[in-house]
């Protein structure tokens, strides 16, 4: 049976972390990714113990990376906040920690800079990463983001970081940031057995909002089982994690988002 | 002195096209690039007229390509409509026609089909264009376009089309659509002499709507002065056209609008 783990995000207005968790298990989801703020509201520890009474899988910890900033010194609490965060993921018993670009500093218009900084950022924490054994999952966002929030926009970047520094670094595909991609089927396949997490959501036409009107499996546009017969081609079988960041969906009852997700994932996301 | 030209869209609330070519005309414009509706209110006949009398160029005419249709009656039709616009685009007077991909037919999640029948149609009105001597220039828009209104999102595709069907082809990059790209600085040295037109236009943080929120230069975070050097430096060295769509803009008057787009011109978007 394909498995689902639920992106803490999806209900994060509804619920709090322990209620969360809870409607992931009674709804038959075999795992839940926190966000760092729901993990430290509980306070780890107590996160911790949520996670493994639940019997669930901990499929990834949201988000670090984040690496620019206007100057060193914070460039440099940057990386002491991902080391941290590591630290927490291996207190949580996470799988991964999902890595996202970071946006312009403030005041910049040096794109190329700030992926420099990425760069940097990213080989600075990841011997804390390995050393934790804790994988950094690179996940390129959609380039509506470039700005302000991932300025690491393909998969192709993504997978060159792996190239370039090996062991401790995977890639994190969400259907959302990826799907318009004309080299997806040619750099999936190149992520190969890199690929350590995939992410679905879909995306509206219209779309009303550049942040939270993102979509339920089937609502959109994407073709989820193309892409994850891709993923799958490319040596990635495991599990899928549902992730929606939306007003509409955040304003129904959790259950219900939790009983629809869980539909959808059946219906159109398998191959 | 370098040029500008205003793509018309840029005050189509606040004027018609003879309101608006004359604003262009009495800022110090060096042209001008009409959208078909204002030419058709108008009639092209007319809209020949104002242009001429104007005096000044009419450096691209907005917008074909387009050519995605749900069935063959829908593509064919596609096909026949840019070679209307054609003819229309010679008897304006245009340089050139604008051509975006097209989004998914209705109900189409298949993102490689859409664009085939973008490469099928381009082809197919391509000796029409080379007859009437109106090159088409080939615009890559954003990937946040990708499912309903552009489906070719990077200059590395569009500059594919010119070196695959050759003579009557071009490229059109508007920094809005490109800015993010991660291989910018080597696709436009590709594109090199294809380029054919250079448009200007913001990206807004936060951009609040995906449409209509587009930014004046130097509101927002794109380095014109790079991309412009990166252009000049890959041969062309013409116009600039401002565009921007703006709901902000449009309630403003036309002439506070074209008087700010000169200002920013001159200090932002030169090398």
């Amino acid at each position: 049976m394909p498995e689902l783990s639920l992106n803490l995000a999806t209900v994060r207005k509804q619920w709090n972390l322990r209620e969360a968790v809870a409607g992931a298990a009674r709804h038959g989801y075999a795992g839940v990714a926190p966000w760092r703020d729901m993990v430290q509201e509980a306070t780890p520890a107590e996160a911790a113990r949520v996670f493994h009474d639940s019997g669930l899988r901990v499929t990834g910890y949201c988000r670090g990376g984040l690496f620019p900033a206007a100057d060193a010194a914070g460039r440099h609490a940057a990386i002491d906040d991902n080391k941290r965060m590591i630290d927490e993921a291996a207190a949580i018993g996470a799988e991964c920690i999902v890595i996202i670009g970071g946006g312009l500093p403030k005041g910049s218009r040096d794109l190329p800079a700030a992926r420099k900084m990425f760069a940097d950022g990213l080989a600075a924490v990841l011997p804390h990463a390995r050393a934790a054994k804790i994988p950094l999952a690179l996940e390129p966002m959609h380039p509506m983001y470039a700005a302000d929030r991932g300025c690491i926009t393909t998969l192709a970047e993504m997978t060159d970081f792996c190239d370039a520094l090996g062991d401790g670094l995977g890639i994190a595909i969400d259907t959302y940031h990826v799907w318009w991609d004309p080299n997806l089927a040619r750099e999936i396949a190149r992520a190969g057995k890199r690929i350590i997490s995939h992410h679905i959501c879909d995306w509206l036409v219209p779309t009303r909002h550049l942040l939270t009107d993102r979509g339920m499996m089937g609502d959109g546009v994407i073709d989820f089982r193309a892409i994850r017969a891709m993923i799958e081609a490319a040596g990635y079988t495991g599990i899928q994690e549902v992730e929606i960041f939306s007003e509409d969906w955040w304003a129904r009852p959790g259950d219900e988002v939790l009983r629809v997700a869980m539909e959808r994932f059946r219906a159109v996301c398998q191959v």
